[in-house]
């Protein structure tokens, strides 16, 4: 069983909630704690090895803490997700394979495509695709025939394994923290469009990846995990993006696992990860 | 304050602990626990904002613990350290520009070589260096004379910065726990002499570096950190070589910095590191 | 145009190799070129823009380089692979998902399975899957019966993609040069059965993978690329099994692009890779 | 010897080089060639290993390029090099020890400091310090009395070792292509003060730091070498700027390296580098 803690500090919180475990018999595994001096902000992750009573154990978790705080105990067993994405077929692909042998660790309820070009990988997985164009469609009618899609599935988050379509303010605000989005450079480098053809101009010795939760401002949300690969001057843009492809794939699937097994806060545009 | 506690596992040891500490009012910043559920042992560090008595502290948490456990609070403010060597300068000049600058968090003592090559170095920044020569010496004769330095200086960790000699298993029985080598290898690859050639012949594709504590099986004893760089078919050995001394130097600084915040554990010639 | 030639090594064999290129108007876009100064002998590398006779400019090259050269010109547009397998889908499953999106560089001819686990995912991708079981099979019998599939495809390659079965010295004699494995270990670290058991075991702090081709050594062929990610304490054998399958992954994958684009070159048990 | 090479592209330079040297019996050990197809530019490194005449060599190459080919051969045996710094003492002990040891590749002339801070560990190697303080002088004479330093020893680079104030353009106009800097980031990302800070801010999960030539757009010259190093949730602006000490070290001496061994070419604001 998980319980994951978000709190104001104070002393004595560490003491007072693994006493409500211990009272309860429970068995701590695995203990993560992180407290933010500056922000006097506490985050705590815990591992026990027994179940017990999720609601009851919430409420009394949450007597002993200040108040405003957030208790989640074994939050959704299996994530659920809708995976948005445009023609790029590596970040699907590799989470239609985890999700096939089981090792992803959240269930794919559907993919949403903006071209109809990765419907047939969806198809040899027995996984329903949508396209929804947005080659004649107005930005308004595709958000909102995408959000009829994701009304119907109802996921805990949605993936965006290569969208390149920017969503608007609207659609983001429909889903706050539940929209995670791979970025094709080292945030804050090369923002927006063309990463890589920014990179390749600016001349640079690395590459970089980086998983976000999506929030208005454009590649501004909190970062979840970033990788990077060294390139050198034989690399033109082209290149650049093909060696990019393997650490957007690596960059998003260990976001996705951190996510999908309850390591990830979020607080002040920022992320804490027990890895 | 730091308190760095290991004990057999039982439920309800964080609670007990943590309460030990809310009773005196300290505030934990930073807790790291790890159970070894295969061996049944618990390990635990903290750090609290203020100080406190130490022996009672200790006390008060022993009451608390199974019969067995080791609890160490606030071990050691500085550690001392003796450093021994052969030729090789590079992890010695490190340490060096570390502790001159006050950024090693130890204190070096003195400077043991086998060979007089490195004493201008220390010399140089005020550190005692002896030449205390293998050449024209029996094993036991050069061993007792180190001893016999180290026991005027009574260090709590000989650090082996490429010395490149075996000590013997009586040596090694003298300083249980407190004997940190480099070895130029990812170790358990190249155990032995001349791992760089061992590597070229092998044609690996990386190269390695570890710093483990020393104990009686060569090369076997506790790895603390291991660091590794590409290496190609255009390293020959002495390529090699000189590749590998950053890693070197990396992992070994490494390790310092883990063990002189008391950031390591040994237990069944494995170690624990809160990083 | 790829020009591939391994060569005795002496004066002036760039300036002739050029100058047959040159007066062919040929450009060179990419050379690569090393010298083993110890073993005396030359390797080289081109790319040229424009197509040319292949075998003509075979013999052409041959005349200006010693007696016992090695040249290929564009050798084998596409490579045709054989994939072996037993239960680990993850190295064969990036196999398939380049294959079917055209970046893997060569075609997948067919998969032979000693479980008939995976036969369903190469279903989906459209390949042929031969079980041909180990259980109940002598390893004779077992091996020709793999012998007549791979026969009946003449592959250029036999990809051994997590095949956990020693093939006997009979059967890889069959394909000199043209078996390629993926170990899970940073070779020549835990050679044999079980490495990750015995990383856990010996408590390191890096696991690794080797791509390598095999010979009658068992895990001692020449290593074309290797891959490390590093572990913890908090890593048991199961943790270590599912990090080390993303390094497998890649460095399986790196090996496969080195050698479908022609920039391994075999020599001495060790490999020369133009990157 | 080595033969550096930059020239507009054309077919048969390979050819015209090669056959310069076999024609003077020169053996090559190592040749490196890279074309920029989109500039049409030609780079290449050659190391022989005879001796020949520099000026005749470079004479004979010349005429079989293209007008305004750049040939070098041999250039400046050992770089001079004058050192910047600062206050921050990580990338100039490092410099210094290595050049102790004769493993910089280099001979620093002396080090311009703009605070005196550092003058004590320049004399314990016995390197002549200058500080020119930049308190109570105007950027003016700051830069003119530095500019007295520098024309004194007439370095071939001058290395600011991270010396953090900005230059103006009338003295980085004095020296082009020879002001190497490292930066506190993973540049284009956080450019000018406080990278870290912004860094911190930012809330990113990796770190970096860049070496690269100074033109007068602050932090956009030529990229030599970057790299970076993960960092988490626990890393406050202070541990951040702890932890980058060591990539701006590795990422400098890894610059200097390439530099003072001839292999980098500088154009367009980027650069080649024949690792």
């Amino acid at each position: 069983m998980i319980i994951v803690i978000q709190s104001k500090d104070q002393v004595g919180l560490v003491s007072a909630i693994s006493t409500v475990l211990a009272n309860l018999q429970l068995n701590i595994v695995s203990l993560r704690e992180h407290v933010d001096k500056a922000e006097n902000r506490f985050f705590m992750r815990i591992e026990v090895e027994q179940d017990s009573d999720a609601d009851a154990l919430e409420t009394a978790i949450l007597q002993v803490l200040p108040g405003g705080a957030i208790v989640k105990v074994n939050p959704v067993p299996t994530k659920k997700v809708v995976v948005m994405v445009t023609k790029e077929y590596h970040c699907l692909a590799d989470i239609l394979v985890r999700h096939y042998f089981k090792t992803l660790g959240a269930e794919v309820l559907c993919v949403i495509g903006n071209h109809a070009h990765l419907g047939d990988i969806c198809k040899r997985f027995d996984i329903p695709f949508y396209a929804v164009l947005t080659e004649g469609n107005s930005k308004e009618a595709f958000e909102s025939q995408v959000q009829a899609h994701i009304a119907a599935y109802q996921p805990d988050y949605i993936i965006l394994a290569k969208f390149m379509r920017i969503l608007s303010p609207q659609f983001v605000a429909q889903y706050p923290g539940k929209i995670i989005n791979i970025h094709h450079s080292f945030l804050p480098a090369f923002v927006g469009a063309n990463p890589y053809k920014q990179a390749f101009e600016r001349g640079v010795k690395l590459i970089g990846a980086t998983a976000h939760f999506v929030t208005n401002e454009l590649d501004e949300g909190p970062i979840i995990a970033q990788q990077i690969i060294p390139v050198n001057h034989t690399y033109n843009t082209a290149a650049m993006v093909k060696a990019g492809k393997d650490i957007e794939v690596a960059a998003l699937a260990k976001a996705l696992q951190m996510v999908f097994s309850d390591r990830v806060f979020v607080y002040n545009n920022k992320t804490v990860v027990f890895e």
